[in-house]
């Protein structure tokens, strides 16, 4: 299969375009028609063969469910924006010995999980190298200007929430599956009680440690109180190892009550994990824990492993 | 040197951030405030180690080079649509055996093209594979919705100009540092003299039959007047090779003086290489030529020598 082709039948297939997309995929440039006061959200993030997901034997990750996993993520990034995610762009560098029938199914799983939260693919690039596969995925989304949220909104004394729960990600398939949680984000952001958020990618303790390092404030993250996905689960791993995507939310101690009473999704659990403080260095509290430090090395880095 | 740290490092020290950054990389998603009346142009381009340049070796590119012909291919896909580039997110995916060094000065070469063209790093990623190196790109423009141009407008009588030469792009190493046509797509495009436009990054006979084949029109190609960037290229080789990013353009027959007269590039030349025609194969004409057909196997395809 050539490039050309492959992507032409893939944009074949795209369903009805949105009417914002003023020209589809299949020019050098596809165009769409911004919204008036909203700000446009841009992200980009990768999924790699045996880093992000088992690529070969008898544990190798269905093609659709890596697919889904691509854009899950980076719809997890403008969740965490409070945003509405609307294009993704899709980069495709695969080696050789793969199947246009496995590549087409990795788009199937993308156009899938596209179509449930909306998303319209605008544009793809293909490649052959010589080995291993990386995929990337531009996501656009947008937000009203009054209600984007950033991660360097918290204050000392505001509650710090989790959505969902944490650990075993891998072991759970979790990382494959999970649902973005935009719909939360966007509940948060649009009714005003995240005054700072995150997804969290690299670790619990890691993305915790970014909100408070931005917001110029401190964190006690009582590990006891995070909710565990397996109840085998050791919460210090919870808490370090990374493709949650849960949000973490930075409330105001006076909206605390009104948000846990508000909270309109039953099946997704809020729950307040610690506070931020005055404090500037970011550590752990709960029964045997008290003061642990967290560090940027608690967390879980994908770059890790070489001397790059 | 861990992701993070690099992503750091690298955000620091980007230029002042222009006033339509709203939030600049570092959080989940940058946002970006889009001006009223215009169409946001999105398009993704990668490059490969080994591919789209010499990795290794004492041939091999200098990163700076790299980074600026991974930037430059897709600034090239905003010129072919009348666009102004904007933003752009680079995604890296690198062998573990590949220095900070290296990559820095990758990123060196990006934010130096970045610089010259008013274009703004907004988002980055950046993770370890176990071999091979994946360098991909998501330009974001914009474009007066009354002046953007794609390649379906070409009508019969239509003359097919070009800008600049052809050929031997990587033997004279014009692959690592052409200037993309950026003020030519964008003069071209708001004096109404496009109506339609392709960049030639696949081969003149293959870009030249998109654009015939878009418009649903022939096209005649005369080899014989070709601008050749090396004298001592063939004219078939010439039309074949690729990686040439100058621009296409089919200008109606009575604009056509206009143009000829009007161009304010006298370091580019504009030449009329060929006319859209009613007939719907597009074929190559000249000295020995008459009549060739030009076919997607004549240019150059990225993705060739898979099973993929």
């Amino acid at each position: 299969v050539s490039e050309d082709r492959f992507l032409h039948r893939l944009f074949q297939r795209l369903p009805p375009r949105p009417e914002a997309v003023a020209i589809p995929a299949g020019d050098d440039c596809a165009a769409v028609r911004p919204e008036a006061g909203r700000l446009i959200l841009l992200a980009v993030d990768q999924v790699i063969a045996g880093r992000h997901y088992v690529a070969t034997g008898p544990g190798a990750a269905a093609p659709d469910l890596v697919g889904r996993k691509l854009l899950a993520r980076n719809l997890s990034d403008i969740a965490a924006m409070g945003g509405t995610p609307r294009y993704a762009l899709v980069a495709c560098a695969v080696t050789p010995d793969l199947t246009a029938d496995w590549l087409e199914r990795v788009h199937d799983g993308i156009l899938a999980l596209a179509r449930d939260w909306g998303v319209h693919l605008v544009g793809g690039d293909l490649a052959t190298m010589p080995a291993g596969t990386v995929l990337s995925l531009t996501i656009v989304g947008d937000v009203a200007a009054t209600h984007v949220v950033r991660r360097c909104g918290a204050r000392p004394g505001d509650g710090l929430f989790a959505t969902g729960q944490f650990g075993a990600s891998f072991p759970t398939g979790h990382h494959l599956t999970f649902t973005p949680r935009c719909a939360e984000g966007r509940w948060l952001a649009e009714n005003g009680y995240a005054r700072a958020m995150i997804d969290v990618s690299d670790g619990l303790f890691r993305d915790a440690m970014r909100v408070a390092v931005a917001s110029g404030v401190g964190v006690d993250l009582d590990l006891d109180r995070v909710p565990l996905r397996s109840p085998a689960t050791d919460p210090l791993a919870a808490g370090g190892d990374g493709e949650d995507y849960e949000l973490l939310v930075a409330v105001a101690p006076e909206r605390e009550s009104d948000l846990v009473a508000a909270w309109p999704f039953p099946e997704v659990p809020m729950t307040r994990i610690g506070e931020f403080s005055a404090r500037t260095a970011p550590r752990m509290i709960g029964r045997d824990r008290g003061g642990m430090a967290i560090n940027g090395r608690t967390g879980f880095d994908h770059f890790g492993g070489g001397s790059a």
